[in-house]
């Protein structure tokens, strides 16, 4: 029931529908949303903005924690509501008005947007919408199945939509951690100095008075859509659990390895699957986000805890780890995205960091968001935000795609997100790189060896071994460093 | 007096000549330098090492804090002594060997050296040669003009040789502040909370056992070599503190800014200067060296404090300021590299970064490094360390280079170093575009109006127009991106 979710009753009076709600959004509005990975997002205001838009032309500037589930930023997107679009998003139809240049994307590090906003180096947001499972006593927030950058959008904002989503557990109060940076110049270290330790408080301390309309949900979040473990992700996950084992044996690491981050998605998903059948235990992730391998761990008893500012489940995953939330109380806890994701703690601890690139290149730098260079997939995320300051970055793909015709291993890759100064282990399905301490010159013929897919190890050996004889820190051809490229747009192929 | 400096007596049975220090080391050692910025690099070992390469052959890796005074590594490298060298250098014979092939270079985050050491990322060194002004009573290493990583150096090695050079002032005691971070996983925060904060011990708390030899120097540090600014330099000056005004007049910044860091070289130390002439006070330095510009600054009052790993100073400064160093023990700490360079450290205090790049691109993407696309000039340096965690990240660099030859905004930099991401603003002495919150189609216009020089204004925006017309969300025609690049190597010129 919404009023024994609602303990401040005088907030009460601030009950209205989607529609009332949607009409408290001024044109040209600055809008901060809940939601990261398809978890936490308000579920009934946007589609209502959405009617706006159709009706009465509304555009607004939208930013959020990542990605929005129940196809939110498609359907924005599809009703031309949004004029800009920060700091991550992960849908078909959002990306084809991104790429045609309709909708203006900044593509941030996570950890970065609110703390760009705290300092001015990007205009606040002037309204959040932010998806609930309570209001406190004092008119607090509680939120979600993820908390991103929705406190410090709350405590910006002039005006507070709250979306009480009765389909969220209520066990989710407390398993929230809410830190936030101070301003500058007063700032002091972040005290997070193990992956569960708590230094703020499981809400959102926003002046009740800026709530200005509560609106009652009933939705559940989206499921994730990641496909299970292949035979190829499986070759992944088994490249890279030789390589910790070998760690091990040096003495460079234990059994419990370091935390660990891990990306979003498909092949991330899979490869930390592949611990289930690992010699290591006792582990712990400090991530951005949870997928069902986090709880295949929990499950097994290898892993013990785990820090993330995001779910991001299957239907099954996520109906079981609801209903026995309580048993995860003491192991899971969840962050501000700029918290989850900051390079302050990420260094500290140390963390492994196992990200997933759309294409690599023989020295090892890293393209994570752009399709043939230009157009855009659905951003950098938080790898960036980990990959420079973990222990060990880790970037692993396929080493082919469509059937062959795409290499994943290039030349030199049409867009940079990670240079080789921030990559120090490769993987593909044929193997694994670890690029440590090595100059490009021994990059590259390590990556061509151990990670690029027969089809095209001739092709690529020949393109470095050319560039060699120019010579150069670096050799490249220039006037063909693409030229993998343009064949794949040109004639449907990279071979 | 050596038996002055050297205030553990049972050490002065160590003092041997240069030759035998450089005896002690075997053949494919991995050793560790110190010096940064030609600032407190080992004098006169490194030429008995060259000695040896030259008589029987020897070979090591060699590891600084960055680039070596005294002509060290070009020296080194004509010798063939090195087989390796990390984490920076800029010196021409050396960079030659690097281009050929003939050294393996690892250009790294200078943050990031010590740190990877540590946890095992890459091996330790064995032997450390380091220069000091001073062994305490308890056998300690105090440096000299730079920290860098000597302290990670000597407290890793086997063995540690010493040159105690007398051409430093005693007066430099006192003056470092030496803080190592914990071992994973037992690390803590680090407390620096305003540019000042010192938080260690002023030497290297090394084991005096394992000091193998001490050897008696009397050579000074070379003299930076900056030009003075010139008409260009003083426009880019002038459009960075008009932008820097106007964030003040907007409310985003104060009358002190922000501590500043900003990168070594004649325009870096130009813009610097330019904040004489500017209406800002109270100013902090939070940086990796401190030029000439900053005793300007510290003379006329305007600058209060500057925290750094390295001095790089030209001759009469220099004299100046060990003549009156007294007068700045207040108001300057030398910290080890690790920490002036440290993201934690630097998004804390929410630094201004002013950083010169090679080139840039229309859409903000920075390279620092390679020249075509191939070859290495110096490093990254600190560069990355500051501009992903700083409060605002700036890249300076006049707009065209050899003539018109050149024009130092390309459709698509040939090399990246730092993704637009990390870039926030770029200036040229034709302009500055404020490039914070911007989509790249948003970005590519600003850039192409403010920064472009106007014999390339017509031939970017062509480029960019026609790849816009292909679409994306950062427009590119892969075919023809290096073009330009191609178009120098071929033909001398880029127009």
């Amino acid at each position: 029931m919404l009023r024994d979710r609602v303990r401040r009753k005088a907030l009460l009076d601030k009950v209205v529908s989607a529609e009332e709600a949607a009409s408290l959004v001024k044109n040209g509005s600055r809008l901060g949303m809940s939601g990261f990975t398809r978890a936490g997002e308000a579920k009934v205001v946007p589609p209502a903005l959405v009617e706006r838009a159709k009706n009465d032309g509304l555009k607004i500037e939208l930013f959020t924690g990542a990605s929005l589930g129940n196809d939110m930023d498609g359907k924005m997107a599809a009703a031309h509501l949004l004029t800009r679009r920060s700091p991550f998003q992960a849908d078909p139809v959002m990306r084809k008005a991104i790429n045609n240049g309709e909708i203006m994307f900044i593509d941030q590090h996570l950890s970065l947007t609110a703390e760009a906003m705290r300092a001015d180096q990007i205009k606040k947001v002037d309204t959040a919408v932010i998806e609930a499972c309570a209001i406190t006593e004092d008119g607090y927030i509680v939120p979600t199945s993820s908390v991103g950058n929705s406190a410090t959008f709350a405590l910006d904002a002039d005006q507070v939509i709250v979306e009480l989503n009765l389909a969220h557990t209520d066990q989710l109060e407390g398993m929230h951690d809410v830190y936030i940076p101070e301003k500058r110049p007063n700032r002091t270290p972040i005290r997070i100095n193990s992956t569960m330790d708590r230094i703020g408080v499981p809400y959102f301390a926003v002046d009740p008075s800026k709530i200005a309309a509560i609106v009652e949900t009933n939705i559940p979040d989206s499921a994730a859509n990641n496909l299970p473990p292949d035979e190829e992700t499986a070759q992944i996950a088994g490249h890279l659990l030789d390589f910790l084992k070998n760690e091990v044996k040096q003495g460079r690491l234990t059994h419990s390895l370091r935390p660990m981050q891990c990306g979003i998605g498909t092949i991330a998903n899979a490869v930390m699957s592949g611990f289930q059948d690992s010699p290591f235990y006792d582990l712990e992730m400090y991530s951005e986000v949870l997928q069902d391998s986090t709880f295949e761990l929990f499950e097994s008893g290898k892993l013990l805890r785990a820090s993330t500012t995001s779910f991001s489940l299957s239907a099954a995953t996520n109906d079981h780890v609801m209903a026995n939330l309580a048993s995860f109380k003491e192991k899971i806890v969840l962050r501000p995205q700029e918290i989850s994701n900051n390079p302050e703690i990420s260094r500290r601890l140390g963390l492994i960091c196992i990200n997933t690139a759309l294409e690599f290149d023989i020295y090892g730098n890293v393209n994570s968001t752009h399709v043939g260079g230009t157009h855009m997939m659905n951003g950098i995320g938080g790898s960036g935000d980990f990959a420079r300051s973990g222990q060990m970055s880790i970037f692993v793909t396929k080493s082919i795609a469509k059937e062959g015709k795409i290499s994943s291993i290039v030349p030199m890759v049409a867009h940079i997100d990670h240079t080789e100064h921030d990559v120090a282990v490769v993987a593909t399905e044929i193997g694994l790189a670890d690029l440590r301490g090595l100059a490009p010159r021994e990059r590259a013929p390590l990556i061509i060896k151990n990670c690029v897919h027969p089809l095209y190890r001739d092709m690529i050996t020949d393109y470095y071994e050319r560039a060699v004889k120019r010579g150069g820190h670096t050799p490249h051809l220039l006037e063909e460093a693409f030229s993998w490229h343009v064949n794949l747009a040109s004639k449907g192929t990279m071979l």
